[in-house]
């Protein structure tokens, strides 16, 4: 048996759809030169002195060249290590030495810090991805070297640095064989697959928008890669490339819905919008079921050490019949995974009870680089734990209550972040929310939610608890609010940084 | 990674679809109770002694139960050797030998000749499938012992005999691994994969119905199991249970659209018709499109040995635009899948050029069961050689032309029986027909044609090799063609068994 490495699925899809469109940024590249331009850049790579093993980190925004380097450079049996770009120089530079990186390809946009980052020694060469820039050696230029042969499916393809943590960085390393089961086992995702034309929201260095490369390959799709998230961007690409397919976190989705000329858009392309990353409240996913009348949804649950867990299919997108009321669930475990939800003490719990979310499968990580210890208490006996809380219900489908650090514990009661914020969702005047728990002398902890407003809206803080306390047991509801002004931070996966919250929240409480 | 076991597929249909159909034979068992019965099976094997790496080997006819041990014999990490019932006793009792299986399966209908086969000391012990049999031992009535725990998906779950080669019988070994890689692999086949309904008219001892139980599963569809090949009992079940997927081989897709009451079902539930295992007329094909205007067609090729190989999706069976004129072909490799075309001093040939196909994927098989000589001949350095002569256009599809030892040389030139066949198809008086080389002392072998004419047609052999001459270069035509009466001889897949015709005709001519 022999896997097939990412770079067959290129191969492939440039023998049998040669003249159809593979990557649509400044103009429209075909398969076959799709194909051409991985291995020109594969080569140029090579030339560069990149052997197999080493690490290649990127530092750019979504583009056509990213795409490439993002095939290119496993192509050589290296590993792509994809960088957020809104992280600080300081926490980029820990990045890079923990990945051991000495060269980085970065994009006119982040040449500036990536020049620092020389300057500094973090890395030993920079090259410029995409048309020339300022000053910079451009990647282009650079003379080819033969390629080494095919590397094996189960080579390490790419180091993906995980958010949200304090502490060490942690990068999560990949293999073909894993972002290929992904596609596989998530099949329901995207549905039919003929013609798709995929628009990348989130950025590349998130697993959630790097796996649509993999399915695009596989099915010889259309790649649209978008710089950066704008409402107003996404419907205007959506339009104009005829989108089929469109993966949003729930926060995104939501400024796309705001948009003030949402109305005015053709949208009649999109088969599909995937949602994730977060979970959705119901009033946002009937808001948008409501918007899109013509798209089907489809909700798939993952981290970037296990890829897809739980899908979600339109077909479960219902408020009728035998398979409504599991809008706000994750879905069934995908094609192949096995998911166990267990008690603190490692036992499994039973139907419908609340515990952590375990799984396995064949799109699992090999492991954190160079950190066997925090790999050995995350993936014990090949079970992943994902430190997701969340259970199963008697049809075998798995709803997430909160992230487990994200857990209120208030009064010695488990209160789940995100059943409060459910609840604050569905206040009309309620565009952004957040709720996490602040330190609390008397109860350990206690509910604190921060709200931005709609334009226009209004409401009072002594409202929205009044609001919650219409919906929820008196215990979970919030007993402080604070009203923000500006968009709450996100992850570059578009998430709500609870982390960044609490350090701003604690600061401001400090300074009061 | 953990790649997943054919049985955590039942398991996870069982979860997500509980009370769905999963078997609709005498009854209907949901997916819940056909977990359960097939725990309850690998239990009482269990207790038969059946350990991990044993063989089973299996005698029966399409069933439910059948269906069961499929999934059960794995599930023990054990072997199943489902084996082909139109064998004779002889040929039976050497593929048992070649197994070393020491326990038989029957069903009623084969309960004979295991009786036999145990009574010659082929087996040790034959256990009836199904409802209970006259004086047999009932599987069913056995005590179940404790199950050990599930197996790894990387280990031996079937021993499939091909067919269709003389000398030692070749056991074709593949794990659970390679089973599930080939239905991800050959997605496109199934298409929409929710609430299927599959009707199984090939034999399971064939990897060609086999390998959709691994589908079913995999997407918690229905199976629906039919006993024997008869076009009315094929009609009368797609319409009786409303079957959405069916595959056939093309001899018996000429045979359910020659039934008399074609007309008179209602065949509407059908989204796919899924053919292969031969090569089809264009002719035939035409046909099968006219008769069935709802339903959609796809083609696979494979062999038992590499499972699918090539896929020709429903979007590539038209005969306008850009992708016509490809009905003939095998369809661009599957997902994952390499091919390359071969000269036979073992380079790679040009575009459109012919030579012998092989290819490397993940669904190849482990080897032929202690034999390896003959694995290490089929299958150099990861590239499993097919004996199928077929080319690649600028397109990447694949055409067969012949299978390499049904390739005709006469007077120094290659003539491909399908090329003459496919000719052959086209007259209205043709119902099947096979052309094979004859030994002739002048030009090595000429073109010889059997032919069997539709009810109530006439043509004499001097009118078919006249309109053989109007569509083929001459030394291509058949010089003598034999009229059957009556059926062709098929094989348990449902090829024209040409070794057997080669050798009817033989004796036949050197006995007049």
């Amino acid at each position: 048996m022999t896997r097939p490495h990412l770079f067959q699925l290129v191969r492939r899809a440039a023998a049998i759809n040669p003249r159809g469109p593979a990557i649509c940024d400044d103009g429209v590249a075909t398969w076959a030169e799709t194909l051409a331009n991985i291995e020109a850049m594969a080569g140029r790579l090579a030339g560069a002195g990149v052997r197999p093993g080493d690490r290649v980190a990127i530092l750019a925004a979504n583009s056509g060249s990213y795409i490439e380097a993002l095939f290119a450079i496993p192509r050589l049996g290296a590993i792509a290590a994809p960088l957020n770009t809104r992280l600080s120089l300081t926490e980029i530079a820990a990045l890079i030495h923990d990945a051991g990186a000495r060269l980085l390809l970065a994009d006119a946009g982040s040449l500036a810090a990536a020049a620092e980052l020389r300057a500094e020694g973090a890395v030993d060469r920079v090259l410029l991805l995409g048309s020339a820039g300022d000053g910079a050696e451009s990647l282009a230029a650079l003379t080819a070297a033969p390629l080494p042969p095919e590397p094996a499916a189960d080579e390490v393809a790419f180091l993906l640095y995980t958010g949200g943590s304090t502490g060490r960085p942690k990068g999560v390393m990949h293999t073909s064989s894993a972002l290929i089961a992904n596609v596989h086992q998530s099949a329901d995702v995207l549905g039919d697959t003929r013609d798709m034309r995929f628009l990348y929201v989130a950025p590349l260095f998130h697993v959630g928008a790097l796996a649509y490369t993999v399915a695009m390959a596989m099915h010889a799709g259309a790649n649209v890669p978008l710089p950066a998230f704008e409402p107003q961007a996404v419907l205007r690409a959506m339009e104009r490339e005829r989108i089929t397919h469109v993966a949003l976190v729930p926060t995104m989705l939501s400024r796309v819905l705001e948009a003030p000329d949402f109305e005015r858009h053709d949208l009649a392309s999109l088969r599909r919008i995937i949602y994730g990353a977060s979970p959705i409240s119901e009033a946002l996913l009937r808001r948008a079921m409501a918007a899109f009348p013509d798209a089907q949804f489809a909700q798939s649950y993952g981290q970037t050490e296990t890829v897809s867990i739980c899908v979600l299919p339109p077909w479960r997108h219902v408020v009728e019949g035998p398979l409504a009321g599991k809008l706000k669930s994750a879905g069934p475990p995908a094609i192949g995974v096995d998911v166990k939800i267990l008690a603190d003490d490692g036992s499994e719990v039973g139907v419908d009870e609340i515990g952590e979310i375990v799984m396995t499968s064949d799109s699992l990580m090999v492991g954190y680089w160079n950190q066997p210890e925090i790999t050995a208490e995350t993936l014990r006996d090949g079970w992943l734990h994902t430190g997701d809380m969340g259970f199963i219900d008697q049809d075998g489908v798995v709803t997430l209550v909160d992230r487990k650090k994200d857990m209120i514990i208030s009064g010695g009661e488990n209160i789940y972040s995100v059943e409060v914020e459910d609840v604050l969702a569905r206040h009309p005047a309620v565009l952004e929310y957040a709720v996490v728990g602040l330190p609390d002398p008397h109860w350990g902890e206690r509910v604190h939610a921060v709200v931005r407003l709609r334009d226009g809206a209004a409401a009072s803080a002594e409202e929205l608890i009044e609001h919650c306390r219409a919906h929820l047991s008196h215990y979970k509801c919030p007993r402080s609010v604070t009203l923000a002004e500006t968009p709450l931070p996100l992850s570059g996966a578009g998430k709500v940084l609870k982390r960044e919250l609490r350090v701003t929240l604690a600061a401001t409480l400090a300074s009061t």
